[in-house]
């Protein structure tokens, strides 16, 4: 039953880092308000801002042996993105790790666990989302998988589906859907960027599109 | 049923500045060890310390609807504070809403729920205590209300309620009392700054008012 | 019942100073992965690392009376570590309680409960790991125990046990053990200052020790 | 500060018997979806379903001294109602205050805290419903007050309000607006005794009230 | 978007009844310990034990239109399975959608939210999975779809996927996957049944299978 | 390191009993309000009542080997006590291992983790207090120990310790305190047995030991 993928497909580069700029909060905007994983996925650092293809890790709660057979899957570009198979906080990745996969050109970690050396890597630049940090060690006795569907924060993440991180949490892209979703992101920001300078200027969201109006028809008294 | 109030009386602007100036912990001591809201509502980013008048919002789950009408109602100097009528985790506000709350004045967003955009927000200067970082959409689909009581983040907050945000958290000054919870509080900042000095130097707190004579006839042992 | 233990053992500083260096994740895998803290205790600012033996407090909920008494129970070095008897989230501390404890060379506070003034606290460059921010009051009416044996994050600490702690967490040695586990964490590093190079250079863990040959062996399977 | 209230108004014996024949989620839903508790009040034992006059009490964290206080203060019919002034799971009620209370007519304990003796109070009839059961002991230091307006569970109490209680959770009814509360709650009643038959016999709802019509306006598709 | 697949596969009838009468921990452990639900998901009331093609529901927080639209789609045998997009407990479902579920031959409801008219459902013995117990009432305002893929309780559940709930929780079977599970559940069973009696005759887990040899082996050591 | 200690110390049977008939929350009080685990530690069914001595052990997450190592350690009227070594909550005991714990004379299990089979376990009459109930698997892979000093549910529990359970929760008692902790609790015994009829003809509590005095000189204030 355990196995590792080795020859996933991966989303063109051009959509990956267009997505990238466009964000979190647009990306999932723009895909229907889908994707998200929980936001009890948090960065350790504040300003990271990454996008690549998942090579998935399906661990067992306490053992981070798999992290390192997925570390050989990496290429340049990939985020790692792990899940337990039973809620555990453990830091199953340290400075150790983030070194190798750093040296196979691995743009960050999002993980439904723990993660430690915190310091070190964020000297290091290797951004990671997870929802604790905590030094507590695991062990390698038990196998798990690489590149295989997981559940992640909540959201269903495949291998080769681009995941978007920024300070806002976590997003996942179907890798068929890039395209699409990366035209309406652009879409979403063309309109924002019509409507932040009126409101900056002091016009009200309430007075665009009707939108007073609709509220006075559902029922909404002014006292 | 929803309603939005519009003529909310505001407490005294110079009252409201000093407030701000004791701070949290001072105020919230000051009035008897009350006001405090829920201890999960964090800031954004530290280092921001505001005072202002509550305008109120009652928001159904994962709809943010009334928060744009809640910001026609905001003048100069208002913080906005915001409960779910159900626990939610949604992300409520971003960019785009401070945006439009800035250009009115507003200094501030209290939010017993999520917010977005936290780079951009921080980028901004506008100071947001939620519960929550998490770029989940909401809909505009149903009504609440603007201006009413709310109970927000276990403390009831009426419109024009003095709102006092560092970050130690945030506590709320009836308007009415403000007077006087002010003058406590400078008293309590006296009694601080007469002890301060005295224990930099060494002197000891329970060697002060008599403390250890009570410990001991309580029954305190020294062994 | 309520106790003040005054003449408790401490152990020898250089090797207090020699853990410290070490940090929390190579100390707690020295002693085979035991004596971690929860997690749930966190810096109130990243970047602080300090080491140093217990004082250790036993406090009722929302009382802070106590932590007066252990203030004049610190030596030059000492770290404060706090419980309560059951689960509180109140501020049992702030910048007057860190006022005294520095004047005494307290060198951090670990609390499994809450803090307040924490930008006072971190301007004084006074670290502490709690599980909670609140700015809450507490009253001083009911007796607790200094310098007694405690559980705190879920582990015991003992007076004059060493505590450890940095932004992974906080981590306790026992003082008769320290020598034997600062060797095994030096042993520790000398592995990883091995290993360091020759990860960032591109070798992968699992062509190192046979671990490929053992996962293979357990059934894994590439694809 | 602390205070007792002596003389507090109470609702229409008649009205409270008749809304706690209705049951929590009629009655919440009757007056616009408010007045519900926090779903972590839980009843100690399936089955009951009172309704009464709250005695609301404020209590210290760790601290029942004003339960013995606010016993006093109950009359034939009252429910008491009690909130820590910070989170606390302490075991504020066992059997001896439940005989007390029951000796003065109190139809049951609503509490965001904890409490013990439940196989006790289980068998005296006594319905609790508490965030927590807990045996964990408290003392008896700190005044507090008894028939003050409260937040339980998230919403405002104030003495002489209707308490509603079932194994659904806790409802709350503002004394002044309990007539037209049951009034509504009567005509929900008659609305459900129409649909619940119909639905029985496998009439949809969904083609009920042009509901179809609407999905399909709104945008709903069927594959 | 929003779309209600109509003609979904289900499993054998069968193969469903067969892994019903397993149980929850043997077809989790016989499929490779997956499949299974979060904790969080608990029985209304014990003692149920059900199986059945599962019927999706994505639902918006606060609005149960969908659950309505859902009934339409069931046929006998059939269980639905709810999650809301963000995480939400208000009480999506009560004895009025019970009865309709029940007119169509449902046989429960796993629901990543909360229920109400617990009483009633018990009554009925209509069982439910839920993760809260509340009375919060929702609205009908927002569209969501019903037999799509969906994430319930940390895992993927597709329409026709076979449910096994009992008190142990919930456990997702694929469809085409139900045949080996059985099977493999059998042969669990014919394991346990060797090994029970010899259990209870006093034999030790520990003297078969060369189980001590293996762990005095791995460095346990006896003092 | 992984150790299994053989030869432990018990407690005098008598002793057990005793403090057994007395119940949880009496045996805490009469010890100043400590010992008491955890309240996450809940029984799987209600009615419960025992007292034996402590077979503790240490487990690692997801890991049960040492459950079975366990087992062979107890004697008749035993029960066992585990705590993961990481916060872990997997299905750690289910039927099977009840059948050979009830085979050794095993009264009851606390674990600080889940469980499986409650159905069978409540059949079978074998009392459980867990933090969880989860039909999760775990491995057999990673050694812990058996006999050694644990935390459990935040209390230190040491092997031969007297563990107290019922429906409120579990209690531990120092085995060499046990002598003076019945004392102790035969006193509060006859108290309570004193008041209960008092306050049951409707004496009140605040008319008794001068309490109402010490709240009014404390300022307690009647309106």
């Amino acid at each position: 039953m355990p196995v590792v993928v080795t020859n996933i497909e991966r989303p063109d580069r051009g959509l990956v880092e267009a997505l990238g700029r466009c964000g979190v909060a647009t990306v999932h905007e723009a895909q229907g308000r889908t994707g998200l994983l929980a936001h009890r996925l948090r960065p350790i650092y504040l300003g990271a801002r990454v996008a690549g293809p998942a090579i998935t890790v399906s661990v067992p709660p306490g053992d981070n042996w798999m992290m390192h057979v997925a570390i050989e899957q990496l290429r340049d570009g990939d985020i790692l993105v792990v899940a337990p198979t039973s809620p555990c906080d453990d830091g199953y990745f340290g400075d150790l790790l983030a070194t190798s996969a750093l040296a196979r050109g691995c743009r960050g970690l999002v993980i439904d666990a723990g993660v430690r050396d915190v310091r070190d890597l964020t000297e290091m630049g290797f951004p990671v989302w997870s929802n604790t940090i905590s030094a507590q060690g695991t062990v390698k006795a038990t196998l798990g998988s690489v590149n295989v569907d997981i559940v992640c924060g909540n959201q269903r993440v495949r291998p080769g589906d681009i995941i978007v991180a920024d300070d806002d949490g976590v997003c996942v892209v179907r890798r068929e859907e890039a395209g699409d979703v990366l035209a309406k992101s652009h879409g979403r920001e063309a309109l924002e960027a019509d409507v932040r300078p009126r409101f900056a200027a002091g016009e009200l969201g309430i007075e665009m599109d009707g939108l007073r109006e609709r509220l006075i028809a559902m029922g909404l008294r002014y006292l």
